[in-house]
């Protein structure tokens, strides 16, 4: 449809039949040169000037049935969207499905509006004045003889009976009834002449799936015994009025069709108002009707949908089936701005727009400036649209996470330093800065957390003070402040634009790397529960007797010297009275046989026996909880797509799988009552180390020079956090998560940097956006839209993007010192479980790991990704290939010294994806990754000067799906 | 189409196009009332004698490209059934879809046939003569001007390039090059003008996919720049001939269709070419081609395609959407059989069949002489189609099946009857039963078993013999010879035609309460496992020095007289020393702290210590086992859907998914090394109470009149084993299990009576039809065809009915005495989980098991089974209520002493089911569950009187799903 053609053939209603069809096929098979008849009248009637949309229709399609000596017209099919039947015998709405309709029924449709009656904005207020209206038109024109007046009128005047949902619980109460009284199932309409609503339309719960502007088609069609040629009509009311009980939903009428005819032929007049209902649902045709001024509009909305069909060859299909709603069907807009006049420069308008990179680039901490005036407006919504259900599901649920995290990085931690940082500073620390993240920051869905290369560089740090006598805590403190004037420095210089060159291929492998990180921890953690907790495999259950572990009286003289050497097994309470027991040892004073492990080896005792090596059920009942509680949770969340219960209890249930899993598992450990190490807590406010402050002071014990000095480390710390904070904020930020309010990677730095001082003068652990979590909490905010017309299929909203879950999870995370005695019935197997569900479940929906998939399926079994249509299958793999070997790479550096700057590694990957451009033609790459920026810009340029629209789209391809492939930005800097 | 029209239209070429159109559309619109035109061709051409169906066609669509300089013929779409498309950047095969074509093509394509040339068995041998004569005709007729015969014909003689898969290893050797250089992965056919097939044509794999008779249809379309309007050209060959390389595949071409066009509309030819390409595929219009006598009666085919042609409306599909080929198409025969002149004919002759019940029953004997004259003409192919990779697996499943429950019975059977028949004897008896029924029943794939019910009379038989001193043997020899005599009997007077009666009611009833049974056993075992290895809750790793179990000396004095009183507490082996240990016991000899539990108790000691009562690890490891099992052979059995491995391996692995588990497990039992239960099969071929033989005596030991007293008891163990053998050959024989062979419930009543004498002579237990063994057993030996088209469903074909399986799985039985060595390492959880699968998987695909998920789904989201659609669910959800009541009766019931006439309760279910005809309508009946006899008969009768053939479908449903559902009748008896 390129040209207008100005010949507009007017259409008489004289004209014979064989020449409107023709040109009906006519312009069909021209409309490649020239715009058609029927599309240039369309044309010409929707591009008036749209005073306001037209209402949403709702169909509903009564056929005439004979109950016994009584006619009534009875619901057959309702169209909100899709075609919903009344099942004959099951009483019942079938599911929604896509109108399957016969070419056949279309072309009777169309000769019915040409040979029927049209009567469009007829004045009409009751349904008894309409049918004469419509019955003295068709005595006028001579279809009909006056003597049928009375019997027409009569059919079309009886009762309407619809189908209603009836509660289930009367159902049971209907044993021993015989299946013919079907007359409970159904609401009979006793007022159809009455305008008011009856209550069972008000009462109708439907209601609530059609919009509230919509306004109803009806449909009756039926056969009866006095006619012998079809008595047809179209009327258009000039007012949607409600018609007693001729719809089951309070709706006014707007429109109604007509169709009866003589008998024998029911299934094909059921076919036709099938059509005619499909037809009033289509937006386009509905805009017709709206807009038509004669019948040859409508003819000419048929021609124009016929013309869009889809056919299917009756060999390949069985007309039988019901197809399933589609999850996109493609948007009525573009199908109506083929015929509105401003179709050009809607075309040329989509070029413009994104192009505000370059501007603020010159201005001084103009980065930050803009992500402040551009979250600033959002800080009320920020809070208000956090209460929502499944917000209390996220904050359980990262909450544990947070507790975990902190508790396994802070013993880590008080092991890497000596207990300068433990436990209690990393719970502290982390409520403090999670909290003030989420209050302040650009992006309040980041969690921030420990990370590995932080740890790494603590503990080399401690080794490095404590070897060269500096103390740890003030270099610590120096480290940190210069750190947080680097990324001042960063922020002002607006250094956060370098994050336009991590594309997905970069994005993807790192946070594929942290997922397998994450897997990986959770799956040795639980491998070292059969460590911790060794089974003796060689237990005879008969030979019961000789197993025992008796703690044995050390050598008299050999003790004194061995007991200062046995080290102390581990820092439990149990130890605390340690010093007591020094002062007054007298080992022949001690009863031996009576000693607990630890105190036996305390006191030098040996322990002899063959169950002294083992821990019996601990570890076997570990990985049942771990893996029960992984298993659970992934079956839980799979649970929303299947059939049981209704769909919110299953949105429900899967939103808290998480909890429910925990839940379960912890009620088992508690019933099997089993000693399985449990999640501890600290219970007193207190530095973990008695000889250390809450505060650091930052003068006095190392040298001056120090002070300086600790640039240099200092520079390293920044590197390493700028990068694992932005990656994560652009894997947050990514376009999938349709996230509105923007990013703010400037002010997410200056927050992580007046953190990192913040932390470093408290002797608190440093903070950074950590992967893994945060995806999960985007994960347990995601909306999904309630679906409108029944069958319609929930589109994907974005986020709830907001700050009170972070800042609850903190402030729980800050409580918990007060929770322990709650959270000590959590076994940390269950945790572990929780970890390893979190690691796969941010692998999936990455383009990386469906690629790595193909690799296991036969091409003929891979599913119908975009990229796989575009690009030859052996470059697909070749570049998942050249991804992998670059993760294992990183990962072989990671186990190494080299783990330190394992973020800066990154800039590797960065790297690698430029040297891509050699391997890979830029059409591949646009497919597979996305343009690098300097390419994309050339691209452009290309495509501009050639001025050709297809070099465009092959460069970057506009496909809808298009939309969701990410580009790493979120918003224009 | 009821009536036919005697005034046939003769169509001329030279009408105008404008009438045709109309008669067209008016065709579509009369053909309620009249054969149209078109329709009346069709007829014509189409039921000529036949002298042999027409040859399958496969189509290749190519497109003229131009690749540099040069022009060439690329394949860029191809049809068995289905569509497959050349990606065009992807370079591959799409997966096989419906053709989703535009009406506007169907209509352009009728234009182009209309307006073309069209050369109907015209005489060609080789490509170049062929588009000389095409060429020819249009010059001719006036159509193109004689200088374009050159260019046409050069662009016509291109090459065609061929899209050809391509092994995967050589793309990974692709690395470095560039996207664009993709002509490796096409072949190109240098030899289009040789008459003989390329070696890339003969190797292409892609021929075992299509018919060894087809012949090809090969498209060609394209645009060039020296044409103004369209050069169209169909072609049908006289001959099939193999032109060159035209085709991917060594198929001769039979027809031919060109379209060349000026340029800039390639979509649309392309479009026109998929429509064309379609309708060459289609049944139907292949039958036209075939037989059309001039370009009229192809047109008549389009009509004749369109007016079948389902639609779907714009606004609620997406075009873009590949559809999936269905699971089943309407037979195209159905399609033709409205054109062949004996229409009425076919219509009635399904009607008559299945009428051989009533003749045979007067005769003695005369169902097992039926029988036997039905399985005899089988029994070769008995034997060899056993031999299959398939029943590798299937003998492997269900022999663990067997020994399972023959150790299972064979311990309880020891219990009840104080060793007279023990665990050896259960193996004996299994193993020789078996084998016999396998060899010469009248349905080999039923597995004999011991019962339940059977294991209870033994109880009491032998409780009973004990009471009153009479020898239980011999008792039970006499109880066994009259009741085999009382089979006889049953056999000779045809008594089991009584299963007529036993509909889906009651056959899925008793299946599903067998099937409960045995899950609620798998469990209870598995929680056994708990009480036998107690865990102990309180152990504190620490305190490990407190836990220990000491035996110690009784008191002397005591010792003596407690010793007798101290009982067994089990028969293993280590007990064998007893007697030797009576004689010469010295209490204050034995050192007891190197007892062992037994020995210590046996002696008199007493076991003092906090672990006595405990064993670790092993109840947790048996769950780890039992769950681990049963869940990894679901998902094995899952694996067969997913996308991963080519189609052969899934189905491989499905195949052997129990198998494959057991070894699993099997493996990470070893490698825990704990001391699981072990399955321990006798390794002595002898009777396991040594003081009896491997004969029971038939006189001597009880009075004479014992012998005729034992008729009444025989009585009740006959009706127990009809029943149980009789519902479960009932659920073997099922339709859904589209047996071919026939059933024999006759010949195998007689077998089984012949086994109950023979073991009772040998003293073995007495068997009968395993329910679960045997579902599992057919499950295991389904097959499924290999799909023909691509894209095609896999279509159920039936069960690998032979007796070879069978016979194996017993032999190995028997054998199974010196396999002990290797059978020991199999862990009883394992087993234990094998037969929980066992009992889930015989309850899915029951239409009980399926209603009674229905009450808890939303109905919008229930599955659309037919009966839902014609049955109000209320009254669905009441004959499920009715269902579950009986099982939950039967269940209490089969709790009491009742138990053991519990088949004889299966009586009572269809007295319940003769009851639901005064609850039910027979409408609702007939949906959900089988008419009686006596009910279906009448309704026929009513039917006949009526004469009207819709009371008929509505009192049965003749749904294409009908022919699955079961009327608990395999054959006429």
């Amino acid at each position: 449809k390129v040209m207008v053609s100005n010949e507009v053939k007017p259409h008489g209603a004289g004209d014979s039949k064989a020449t409107h069809l023709w040109e009906l096929l006519h312009s069909l098979i021209l409309s490649f040169h020239e715009v058609s008849p029927a599309a240039e009248r369309l044309r010409y009637i929707l591009s008036e000037e749209d005073d306001m949309p037209t209402p949403t229709l709702f169909t509903e399609m009564d056929t005439l049935q004979r109950e016994g000596d009584e006619l009534e017209w009875k619901e057959s099919a309702r169209w909100v969207k899709f075609e919903e039947k009344v099942e004959e015998g099951g009483e019942r709405w079938s599911k929604p499905h896509v109108s399957t309709l016969s070419l056949h029924s279309l072309f009777e449709l169309r000769t019915c509006l040409q040979t029927g009656t049209v009567l469009l904005d007829l004045e009409g207020y009751s349904l008894p004045q309409i049918v004469d209206d419509i019955i003295e038109r068709q005595i006028e024109e001579g279809m009909i003889s006056p003597d049928l007046r009375e019997k027409i009128s009569f059919v079309l005047l009886r009762k309407h009976r619809h189908q209603t949902k009836k509660p289930i619980h009367r159902s049971l109460a209907d044993i021993g009834k015989s299946s013919s009284s079907t007359s409970h199932a159904q609401s009979r309409s006793m007022n159809d002449i009455a305008d008011t609503p009856s209550t069972d339309q008000l009462k109708n719960k439907f209601m609530k799936k059609i919009p509230r502007d919509a306004e109803a088609s009806n449909v009756l069609v039926g056969e009866v015994d006095f006619l012998n040629k079809p008595f047809v009509a179209f009327v258009r009311l000039a007012q949607a009025t409600t018609l007693g009980g001729l719809t089951e939903v309070p709706v006014p009428t707007r429109f109604l069709f007509i169709l009866l005819g003589p008998q024998g032929k029911a299934k094909s007049y059921n076919e036709i108002g099938r059509a005619i209902a499909t037809l009033m649902v289509d937006d386009l045709f509905s805009d017709v009707a709206y807009k038509a001024r004669d019948r040859e509009d409508l003819i000419a909305g048929i021609d124009e949908f016929l013309d869009e069909v889809i056919v299917l060859p009756p060999g390949e299909w069985d007309p039988k089936i019901r197809i399933e709603p589609p999850k996109k069907v493609p948007s009525a807009d573009k199908r109506k701005s083929v015929f509105s006049l401003n179709e050009l420069g809607q075309m040329n308008g989509t070029a413009g727009g994104g192009g505000g990179l370059a501007e603020d680039e010159e201005i001084f901490c103009g980065g930050l400036y803009l992500d402040i005036k551009r979250k600033l407006p959002w800080l009320p919504s920020d809070f208000y649209e956090g209460f929502h259900i499944q917000s209390i599901s996220a904050v359980l649920f990262i909450y544990l996470g947070c507790i975990t995290n902190a508790i396994t990085f802070g013993g880590l931690l008080g092991d890497a330093t000596d207990n300068y940082q433990g436990v209690m500073e990393s719970f502290l620390g982390t409520a403090l800065a999670g909290s003030v993240f989420c209050l302040f920051s650009g992006q309040p869905l980041i969690i921030l957390s420990s990370t590995g290369p932080i740890l790494i560089f603590e503990k080399l740090l401690f080794e490095f003070s404590k070897n060269n006598a500096i103390d740890y805590m003030e270099l610590r403190l120096w480290i940190g402040i210069h750190s947080c004037l680097q990324c001042f420095v960063l922020v002002a210089t607006d250094a956060s634009y370098i994050i336009k060159y991590m594309t997905r291929f970069t994005e993807e492998g790192f946070s594929s790397l942290i997922s397998f990180i994450f897997i990986s921890d959770a799956i040795k953690k639980m491998v070292g529960a059969f460590k911790y907790y060794p089974i003796n495999t060689d237990f005879k259950p008969d030979y019961v007797t000789t197993y025992k572990c008796e703690c044995l009286a050390p050598d008299p003289m050999a003790a004194m010297i061995f007991n200062g050497l046995v080290p102390m097994p581990d820092n439990s309470s149990s130890v605390s009275g340690v010093s007591a027991c020094f002062h007054s040892l007298n080992v022949t004073a001690l009863d031996w046989s009576q000693l607990s492990k630890k105190e036996c080896l305390k006191y030098g005792g040996s322990l002899v026996g063959k169950s002294c090596k083992y821990v019996p059920d601990l570890a076997l009942m570990s990985f049942i909880l771990f893996f029960g509680t992984y298993s659970m949770t992934v079956s839980l969340k799979k649970f929303k797509f299947s059939r049981y219960f209704p769909t919110k209890l299953r949105k429900l249930i899967s939103d808290f799988s998480i909890f429910m899993s925990i839940m379960t598992f912890v009620g088992l450990d508690m019933l099997m009552g089993l000693k399985t190490p449990k999640l501890i807590v600290p219970t007193e406010f207190k530095p973990t180390r008695p000889d250390r402050g809450w505060l650091v002071m930052p003068f006095g014990k190392n040298p001056w020079w120090m002070y300086l000095a600790s640039f240099v480390p200092a520079l390293l710390v920044t590197i390493l956090i700028f990068m694992d904070q932005q990656i994560s904020a652009v894997i947050v930020n990514r376009k999938e998560n349709k996230l509105k309010k923007g990013c703010g990677y400037h002010l997410d730095l200056f927050w992580v940097g007046v953190l990192m001082a913040t932390c470093s003068f408290m002797g608190l652990p440093w903070y950074v956006a950590a992967t893994v979590i945060s995806i999960a909490h985007i994960d347990s905010l995601k909306m999904e839209s309630e679906s409108s017309a029944p069958g319609e299929q929930p589109q994907f909203l974005g986020v709830r993007e907001q700050r009170v879950t972070g800042i609850l999870v903190f402030v729980l995370t800050g409580v918990s010192i007060f929770l322990a005695p709650v959270l000590k019935f959590i076994p940390m197997p269950v945790l572990y479980g929780v970890f390893l569900y979190m690691g796969v479940a941010s692998l999936s929906g990455i383009q990386f790991w469906d690629r790595i998939k193909l690799y296991m399926m036969p091409s003929k079994h891979q599913p119908d990704f975009s990229y796989l249509r575009h690009v030859p299958l052996r470059r697909v793999h070749l570049f998942t290939l050249i991804q992998i070997t670059c993760l294992a790479v990183l990962w072989i550096l990671k186990s190494t010294f080299l783990a330190i700057i394992f973020p800066v590694m990154i800039l590797g990957l960065m790297v690698v994806r430029k040297m891509l451009d050699m391997v890979f033609s830029q059409h591949d790459l646009a497919w597979l990754d996305d343009l690098l920026p300097e390419k994309e810009k050339k691209k452009k340029d290309d495509a501009k000067k050639k001025g050709k629209e297809k070099e465009k789209k092959k460069a970057k391809p506009d496909d809808s799906e298009e939309e969701v492939r990410n580009s790493g930005f979120c918003c224009p800097l």
